[in-house]
């Protein structure tokens, strides 16, 4: 999948990514790179809306998992169960949410736990950057069940 | 201020609360209700994304704040700090976000502080329900720097 592809599937999918104006930046099988401008996210103080902010980093933690679980083949279905989000500064303009796994020892593991049960859980992080700035930051926990 | 006018507030100031299309069904010095339907909020799996999910409880636990402080005339900037999302159940039609204090000796003590220091922290929770069921729930740290 590369980067167009999936801001596609975003938009036609689920459609606040497109009213948020998302776009991939960036994927490979360690992270996924989202941007985002101010004016469709904007609060009432001229910054991005906290639910905005989060909405786009867990975007980013669940595409590093479906991408990734696509290219390995595996057809499951992915919940987010659990997420924790620090903001950290205002954002006064575009944004992006960069995700990655904690531990790179977390994804086999992961896929070795679907294999033998049908059903695992992972953790995946994103960090919020503006004007090359960390913002925020997010933890989510999801599960994926499978194959579907 | 009543759920028309704080409707219309956030649809003008938060454009993302009307992508979403969230209306104000309540709203009272205790509780703030909201609610959206599943076509703009809508995943790949025909449910509620997880990121619609937890900014329209942010919004609610915002709207709660916002709305007893404007109605104490305390004209503070609100920033939300943290935030948990717990996911339960996937919500598959429409939903409503009811945010409330966890203790109502919370906001006393709260108005107190931001009297005396100018700065003060309160923890505000929504829990999202669809279909008459609980389905999610969020727990979310505001700092109130005031009077703006």
């Amino acid at each position: 999948m590369d980067a167009s592809t999936l801001t596609q599937y975003l938009h036609d999918h689920i459609p606040l990514s497109k009213a948020m104006q998302v776009s991939v930046q960036s994927l490979n099988e360690d992270s996924v790179v989202l941007g985002a401008p101010l004016a469709p996210n904007i609060n009432h103080r001229d910054t991005v809306f906290g639910g905005s902010a989060s909405a786009v980093a867990i975007l980013a933690a669940w595409s590093l998992l479906h991408t990734r679980l696509s290219a390995a083949g595996l057809s499951s279905r992915l919940v987010i169960q659990r997420n924790t989000m620090h903001y950290e500064l205002p954002i006064a303009g575009n944004f992006i949410a960069r995700s990655f796994f904690n531990d790179a020892a977390d994804w086999p593991a992961f896929v070795r736990m679907l294999g033998r049960k049908g059903r695992a859980r992972i953790t995946v992080s994103a960090v919020l950057e503006h004007a090359g700035q960390d913002v925020g930051h997010l933890e989510g926990e999801f599960v994926a069940l499978g194959p579907a």
